[in-house]
């Protein structure tokens, strides 16, 4: 493909996925990758090798409504061209939302200022085929009203080790969680958001799983405090399904 | 599978199911359709052949939150055993949701007093892969105070041959709609909810086609009264896309 070149521009994508099928965010050498085709996408549309940042990882079945990256290209498709072009070349799984260039200097990991996720519970005693993949079941029976109670606990700059995945590096495991919330969202399905400055890795499904034992009043909600302060990873919950997991929104200043 | 035998039971199941990919509800000799799998199923549960009669036929890609069908069974098994036993043989896109036994007269497709179908619309210039085959995409620019305004035009008992598909052998055209309306259902998702007597093949996408031509002005509110009078399926819209179509519910007496 042959085209002008022009200025460097660095282009802030929106981007949404079904995470069912692919092994995560992140490039790997096997194994089909949204950030592999998104790169594969973009440097057939532009002309040029290009590298994609995102503002995360995200893990095999995780899904995103915004996730949100940065590309830098010397190729003069407009930002109009580079959703649709970008559309046409990815799989109807994935798709780029929006496009808009930024400053230079924007890196959406780097330039995010927190992140909200959604984890879904499918409050049932049946499986429902329509959210196969994209809710936990877990049950008609949680205590919800005790799951809710424990949120409190959540809020604030803490160490968050005990819900952090050995594997994880991430340096300091301390980080402020800003909002916790449950509500319905519709007659069996149970939405907990979190939105903080950032989560170490399998952090929200393992708040998840300890939440269920708290609704299992297998833990009371105190405890999630003790957990906290603990450190002690053994004594959270289990890792819930990568499938009820949502990247939501990535927060950035309104001028990044 | 050898069983003592109990005396013939007709039990009706409530049924949910990804219609993305079957070929249908109705048994064929060739393809995946939901009345063969939970036949063979429910065969190997009871341990005898089995017929299942579902209230209606859903078309390829056509999704049910609460399909109805009934089956006679010799077989002693509780409606307990049924769901449990049913669902660890149907694949994770089927399932059956409740079972009860009812009485030897009711027949899930004659004892229907009438079906609910929802139809949704993806509101959106960009496609949602999370709603991908569970959508139809029909951009951003639909006037939906048009469409709204023209619902009224198919309530009551009214000849609905302009949107039947040739190759419908219903006999009789004529059906009641009792309840026609319009919800937002998220930021870009606009539910059409059509409640009637019952509904002919192909009418509620095609309802669905013809209402997004009057969100797009290609025809007034009022076209859909002329639409209606002239019995011209040349006239109405094209068949809407099946991922969008949902079979919602099936009306019964209580006591049935």
């Amino acid at each position: 493909m042959s085209q002008e070149n022009s200025r460097p521009r660095n282009i802030m994508l929106t981007l949404a996925y079904d995470g069912t099928g692919y092994r995560g965010w992140q490039r790997q050498a096997r194994g089909l990758t949204i950030q592999g085709l998104l790169e594969e996408a973009l440097a057939r549309l532009c002309g040029h090798p290009v590298t994609v940042h995102g503002s995360g990882r995200t893990d095999a079945g995780v899904h995103a409504r915004a996730q949100v990256a940065n590309f830098v290209t010397h190729s003069p498709r407009s930002t109009r061209e580079i959703v649709g072009g970008g559309n046409a070349l990815l799989p109807a799984t994935v798709a780029i939302t929006s496009a808009q260039e930024v400053g230079e200097l924007f890196n959406a990991r780097f330039s995010a200022l927190g992140k909200t996720y959604c984890y879904d519970f499918l409050v049932s005693g049946v499986r429902d085929p329509l959210l196969l993949n994209r809710a936990w079941l877990v049950g008609p029976h949680l205590d919800w009203a005790a799951v809710g109670d424990s949120l409190r606990f959540l809020l604030g700059t803490k160490d968050f080790r005990a819900f952090r995945s050995s594997g994880g590096d991430e340096g300091s495991t301390v980080r402020e969680i800003r909002k916790a919330y449950l509500e319905w969202r519709g007659p069996d399905l149970m939405r907990l958001t979190l939105a903080g400055s950032g989560f170490l890795r399998h952090m929200v499904r393992t708040i998840a799983g300890t939440l269920w034992l708290i609704g299992r009043a297998r833990l009371a909600p105190a405890d999630l405090q003790a957990i906290i302060d603990s450190g002690d990873r053994s004594r959270a919950g289990p890792v819930a399904p990568p499938g009820g997991l949502y990247l939501e929104e990535v927060h950035y200043r309104p001028w990044a």
